[in-house]
């Protein structure tokens, strides 16, 4: 079967933005298409990536909007809603329009505008997505981050510093990505010391709650050296489901929905963890980096900390992980975080990183909804 | 290519119903399944369609919470919105998991729960998927209708009463249908008495605010026999897009998107207009069967009414239209609507339909999304 393509990839600043949704999908998608040569009229379709335009602007049907806005009437559209792994539930779906031979031009662009409400209001939006039979003793996404990683650091006699380590590698890693929403290193003593939030993790220890966009331009592989040379192929994608009611996970260090959206996206790449030359994580919440690296197969349970120490998920070490800067410092607008984690990769195998640039042929990204209820893993490679 | 088989259909009482989405989403698909004999632990792609849980309850995430209730922990799971047309939009998202090779079998379940809220509350949700342009001049989408009707009856001399008709025959369908809110027939002086909505259309020329879900099972063709003889083949599905400003339209009276949609569905199908046995079309409000009826290429532009006032789309006619009762009768629950369209193509094909039942082998489904702003059409078939 012909594999899919992704032959253009953009994304706007992130941070706090002026205007809304329909501003930021409208100016990530007519950059994509600019730096691809491709006119929005030539699109056959058209998805948005967003958690809650109506709950956060009052504002639905997105998709069209942007059909309006950037001149893309032809196309058929529609929104994809995976809570906060929208992003990469969206290039899920995108695959599939062209792998299905649907599509032969599919436009992804996920966004979110965020900051114009207070924290606790969009913390309140965001909560909605977990089961009410926790989020009415208060277990919101933090506190399940908090609960977590008490129990990882005692169960792998891990030190805190190794969590505050993470928010340290992604912020200097933020400081050389121009669209990041916070572009300065900050050092171990900061963020150790930084307010608690959900103990034992401190504010430096979360993401910030972000406006932005980012968008993704789909082809099949044997029509993409028509339009670019700069093309990466999409090897492997995949998704899966955890428990909703996350204190019924056997192991509450092992995020399921990796394991297996991973194990499914290996198998149709013909791949293995080994294979992957630099990684996006969804670090929301510093000890999700961990727990990622792991039940992805990166290292052993209980080792990712460790990796951290080491300098191995450095930009120099031997695996980068989130070279992008990550959620951590990048921002994490919902519906656009999934999306902009294969901007990254897209940047590295097309050699488009700039100082962020590292050896790579095969990367991975990991988009991950509510608290790892569900899963999205892609693998990208050069052509 | 393989073919993709609907192996199972369900739809729960529609109307005013206790509970929340949860539990209308879980009675649907539990009821496919079991009807079907396929475990819910088989699944492999599970699809919510549905606009506005986040607006309407305040719960997002319904696709985790489905999986939950009904143990689907293994499938990957994704809510599709397409506004009111989230339900077209599922099946083609659904269609394309399995035609791609991703799924060997998809649950799609499409619901939504409104009557909790006032008629005002509901229609503010619905009216966020318009254009800000238009909304705030106050053109909702029942205004919309207004005046696409006033300037149909003038330009092709149509009288009032044919738009009455449309509700007066599909009420009578509606008796017949055990899942209709409205199981009661009208007669053409109620409808044409009824309270001024939206002039000329009254009361009786709306659906209804509704709750309800449905529920589909797909899979490839080649292994259907291996799970039932009551099956049903997609041999045609696509989506477009109109104007998102309905006012930039050229001709109110012509539907681009299902003009689009269906011209790409019976071109997959290798199938037109005339092919068509029986169709389940878009009645939100009565003068949009006359549209679709045109668009689709049924009957020329401006003669959809005369086929009303020949009875050629009456259950006994040529072309029965709606046979379900349509939006009209069986009522409007946004995520739903587009599924619960299919199951009845699904049970007309399967010889199900009961006292329904019409002679058929092709029937069409066509559901629109705001005034016309994103349409899917379907086209299914005997094996």
């Amino acid at each position: 079967m012909d594999r899919v393509a992704i032959i253009g990839a953009s994304m706007t600043q992130f941070g706090q933005r002026d205007g809304w949704l329909r501003d930021l999908l409208a100016e990530a998608a007519t950059d994509c298409l600019d730096d691809t040569g491709v006119a929005a009229s030539d699109l056959d379709h058209l998805y948005v990536s967003n958690m809650a335009s109506g709950e956060f602007e009052g504002q639905t049907g997105a998709p069209n909007m942007l059909a309006h806005d950037i001149g893309a009437l032809g196309a058929y559209t529609q929104r994809i809603d995976q809570t906060s792994s929208s992003g990469g539930a969206g290039l899920y779906a995108a695959w599939q329009s062209v792998a299905s031979g649907a599509s032969d031009l599919t436009l992804l662009v996920g966004g979110e505008k965020m900051t114009h409400e207070s924290t606790a209001e969009a913390t309140d939006v965001i909560a909605s997505l977990t089961h009410p039979v926790e989020y009415k003793h208060g277990l919101t996404l933090p506190s399940f981050a908090g609960l977590t990683a008490r129990h990882y650091l005692e169960k792998f006699d891990a030190p805190r510093e190794s969590l505050g380590k993470v928010a340290v590698k992604n912020h200097k890693n933020g400081v050389d990505n121009p669209h990041a929403q916070f572009r300065k290193e900050v050092d171990l003593e900061t963020v150790l010391e930084s307010p608690i939030v959900a103990d034992p993790l401190r504010l430096y220890d979360f993401c910030p709650i972000t406006d932005g966009s980012a968008a993704l331009l789909l082809c099949p592989e044997s029509v993409a050296a028509e339009y670019t040379d700069d093309y990466a192929v999409i090897s492997g994608v995949a998704g899966a489901t955890d428990t909703h009611v996350v204190h019924e996970r056997d192991d509450p260090t092992v995020m399921n929905g990796v394991v297996e959206s991973s194990e499914r996206a290996y198998e149709m790449a013909g791949r293995g963890p080994d294979d992957v030359d630099v990684a996006e994580l969804h670090d929301m919440f510093t000890i999700l980096e961990f727990l990622q690296s792991e039940d992805l197969g990166f290292f052993e349970k209980g080792e990712g900390w460790k990796a951290v120490e080491e300098g191995v998920t450095d930009r120099d070490g031997d695996l980068p992980v989130n070279t992008s800067g990550g959620l951590k410092s990048k921002g994490h607008p919902l519906g656009a975080s999934g999306v902009a984690q294969i901007y990254e990769l897209y940047a590295q195998l097309t050699d488009s990183a700039g100082e962020r640039q590292v050896d790579a042929d095969v990367g991975l990204a990991c988009n991950v909804g509510g608290f790892g209820n569900c899963v999205t893993t892609t693998i990208l490679e050069r052509p």
